[in-house]
């Protein structure tokens, strides 16, 4: 394998581990614990592994005499920074515990442990891997683990690799089907043990106990770096307005985090607009201000970022496309008279099937983002959210919106754009110095769950403003972060997902300086991740994580 | 200021500078020179400053009493990693010469010049843009000086700041235009001085005295983190194909750079299709055939770098594109005739009125590219070439190509795309260890040459392979690059523009490698740039500089 010059120096790096994992460890049991809400019906579901305690490991436990255990891992769902270093955690612990242990890797997600498809994950493997980005060691998968015959599946290669435990790398969903799983496994008295690893570069599988998920800390380094250097064209060429739309569809911790680090001129913050019940006129009106302010000064350029999942929090454009899906779904009288109209005449026949406030919208629409909502389907005739370009919807309805300010008098200025849309650029780069540690701890911590025979728990790191030696490791029952949730029509017990808190500190802040920010230019230009500087450079942990903590 | 802790420690860096120019400096002069081409006509436009020597700095001189100079600064044109450090040279450079040397910048590029826009560059300020990307310090702008009227007007203001010399850093075009002002100014008599700086993230101006401009080595960094960070995303989510479309429109040299850094499985290079003569649809079938055999093997994903400037080299869209500017001329019959027409009828009678060939290029483009181009036309009622979303082109085309295939059996696979276009990002990121070192160089060179007295030079760093240290450092007379040019119907004198050499040592290991690339997931992941690390990770050059220079 041909790698680059920094990938062979950064594999020589020893990822930093908290105090209590570098020797022998003592287990200690807190409190019992109760789920954030739905305490009852939680309870009920998970007879086996509700209300256990959380677990802080400290120093100086006697290192006891261990059997090698065995451990099957997978990685779940979208890619994050740091995925590798969980698996090398993983592998230096076990082994730690007794050189015989074994690590297997499941392959292509949860779907390669359904279909026995496996790898062991040697010394010279893992070693290849150390302190990389991406996932690719044993790649990832999107199947859903949630019934029991997949269960069952499970357990006879789990039974056949004489597996201690599986550890599953994943988001909010991945988590709550691992505990289901060790639910499973606890009830029929499977003998494997499950153990989660919170994983999402979205930063919204966060409580008390799980202060970040990893990969947070490096994507929104990297997409702050080209952040930074898209405003210093902006304020050199001074021609342009960028607008960025940032991945991430259900929480807007990715641009609330890049706004703190690099202070562009506008950032849309979803819940804040779903809190406020704001229109999409009203959004567009917003920001043709804030253009126009600046114009005012004579800066007729400016760096706006946008969250993917931006319309879904409008409610007038959930409603919208809510009646949509129902218009043009499949099979329906009213689909099959759309679809028989010339495409000219298309769109204004939607405007006219719509209830008034929705049509009032949908005619709001630049055209071409309006054919897209009733032309980009999924096999279910629902509108593909994900493929609609918010980024360019706004700043064609700004564009509008200036051209009407102008004819008032209300806007002197030039108004060009330039669009961009971050989200594969970060998921896979290599961790920075902190996902490279928080992640091998999580791994680290995970094998010591696994040999203290737990399931249904979470790796859980905190203190991690710290020093990494400061940081406290332990285990958090799974089911301490559930409640009941509304999905596909049913009620669940799901994590619960951390949205941005608008009385949380991060959020705060941001609105007291986002005024500044807009008419002056205080960009902020972070550069690149480094990883061999001083420690003020190489060791930052997020704002978001600054300002929760008080730091 | 807020600034990173990044840019905080990177203020800190003290360029490296070729020995020749830390002590006194002696000016040696080489042989009388020629120009590259048709040298009659070059040197009866410039009888004043055709033929000078090549002028080489070595250490020794004997530090003579100088008299101050005064510089006026000017960055031209597009953004490119490291301008600031060109100023810091200058001004280390002057103050150097005499501590009563002053440094004027010129305002928003050449047009400060000619509208007597400046502000003088302080210590104060230039410490605050050390090792900083971005032209913010006096900002940039695309004005030409190209005629006597305006360089009469910037002489006034030169006389009035008492200017001994002006430093245009600019590209191909900016450097012709110096070298114009140049002669004019040593043809009057005027005293006033002018000298290049060889900028440009494209690569396109080199040559065999200007190895390369700087901003290519950081811009094609930061291009080539990326496109490494998406090309691991790939290979751990095996499901989508991204194509990549990289800035510069008029040759590959980026993706020819970002190709030999990052090793994806196709590369188009534009110089190489024109020589080849290409179709469109022969390199949508190049591309599809390495889709399908990656999915014969069952890779359903890969990575395509596609250059900006693409559709222009390809022979018959070039054709097309020019009669669609004469079919669709503002104020022609025909314009008016197609505007007459229902939208949905254009793109029919658009077909039915160009030459057989074109009509047929224009009938397999996909509905939206074909609109794009009879639509989106600058005011002068041309196709506006930038706004053609190549690489959806590519895209679009390539899976109805393997829609086809599947059809005749010798496509089995599916084909997802996410689409990328990278140029911002980099043209103002803080520079590399190699474009601080070498900004700093040309910047200090071209104060030298001013207090040579020396006027149509532009500023030359070479043995850039070597370690900082063993540059060579002098003066090449810019008349000695030109060659006389059609330009909008008019023969010109101009810079050579140096494409990619099919004959040259990079592309010729490309073209030996890209076989394996293609069929093999051989990606290299270059990760970010790193400023404090160990030399075999912060001092890299490119590679095209290796190659070309043997090493």
């Amino acid at each position: 394998m041909n790698i680059s010059a920094l990938q062979k120096e950064r594999a020589k790096y020893q990822p930093k581990l908290p105090k209590s994992l570098k020797g022998a460890v003592k287990v200690v049991e807190g409190a019992k614990t109760e789920s954030v809400a739905d305490q009852k019906e939680i309870a009920a579901l998970f007879p086996n592994t509700y209300g256990m305690p959380i677990l802080t490991f400290e120093e100086g436990g006697k290192a006891a005499e261990s059997a090698p255990v065995n451990v099957g891992v997978i990685l779940s769902g979208g890619q994050a920074p740091g995925g590798h270093n969980v698996i090398s955690g993983i592998f230096d612990g076990i082994k730690n515990i007794h050189p015989d242990s074994k690590l297997f890797g499941f392959l292509g997600g949860p779907g390669g442990l359904v279909d026995h498809k496996y790898v062991e994950l040697t010394a010279e493997i893992v070693d290849e891997y150390r302190n990389t980005g991406g996932f690719d060691i044993i790649g990832s998968g999107r199947t859903k683990l949630e019934d029991e015959a997949q269960f069952d599946k499970g357990l006879e290669i789990a039974k056949d690799l004489n597996l201690n435990a599986l550890v599953i790398i994943g988001g909010d969903d991945s988590n709550t089907n691992a505990c289901v799983l060790a639910e499973y496994y606890a009830r029929i008295n499977a003998g494997v043990q499950v153990i989660g690893c919170p994983k999402t570069i979205d930063g919204d599988l966060k409580n008390e106990m799980i202060e970040t998920s990893f990969g947070f800390d490096t994507a929104t380094k990297v997409y702050s770096e080209l952040i930074g250097n898209i405003q210093r064209d902006a304020n050199s060429a001074k021609k342009y307005w960028h607008f960025i739309k940032l991945m991430g569809r259900s929480a807007s911790h990715i641009g609330l985090e890049c706004a703190l680090k690099t202070q562009p001129n506008i950032t849309l913050i979803s819940e804040e607009i779903a809190d406020k019940k704001l229109t999409l006129g009203e959004v567009v009106d917003y920001m043709a201000k804030v253009v126009a302010k600046r114009a005012d000064n004579g800066d007729n350029f400016g760096v706006a970022l946008i969250p993917e999942g931006l319309v879904e929090f409008i409610p007038e454009m959930k409603v919208l496309i809510s009646e949509l899906n129902d218009l043009l779904a499949e099979g329906t009288d009213s689909e099959k008279e759309f679809k028989m109209l010339r495409k000219s005449h298309r769109n204004e026949w939607v405007a006219t099937h719509l209830t008034e406030i929705s049509s009032s919208v949908f005619r709001s629409l630049p055209d071409g983002i309006a054919t897209q909502l009733t032309l980009d389907r999924d096999p279910h005739g629902n509108v593909q959210v994900s493929l609609i370009e918010t980024e360019k919807l706004l700043g064609e309805m700004v564009s509008t919106r200036l051209d009407e300010m102008k004819a008032n008098g209300e806007y002197v200025g030039k108004f060009g754009t330039q669009y961009h849309f971050f989200g594969y650029e970060g998921r896979c780069a290599a961790p920075s110095n902190f996902d490279a540690d928080y992640c091998y701890s999580l791994g680290y911590t995970a094998s010591v769950l696994v040999a203290a025979g737990k399931t249904g728990y979470m790796s859980s790191v905190r203190n991690t403003t710290a020093p990494a030696d400061k940081w406290i490791a332990g285990g958090v029952p799974v089911t301490m972060m559930m409640n009941m949730e509304k999905r596909h029509g049913h009620m669940k017990p799901v994590i619960q997902k951390a949205l941005v808190e608008l009385e949380g500190a991060p959020f705060k802040y941001f609105v007291s300086k986002r005024g500044e920010w807009a008419y002056n230019t205080d960009f902020v230009y972070p550069g690149p991740i480094q990883y061999f500087g001083p420690t003020e450079v190489c060791d930052l942990t997020t704002e978001t994580l600054k300002f929760e903590q008080n730091k």
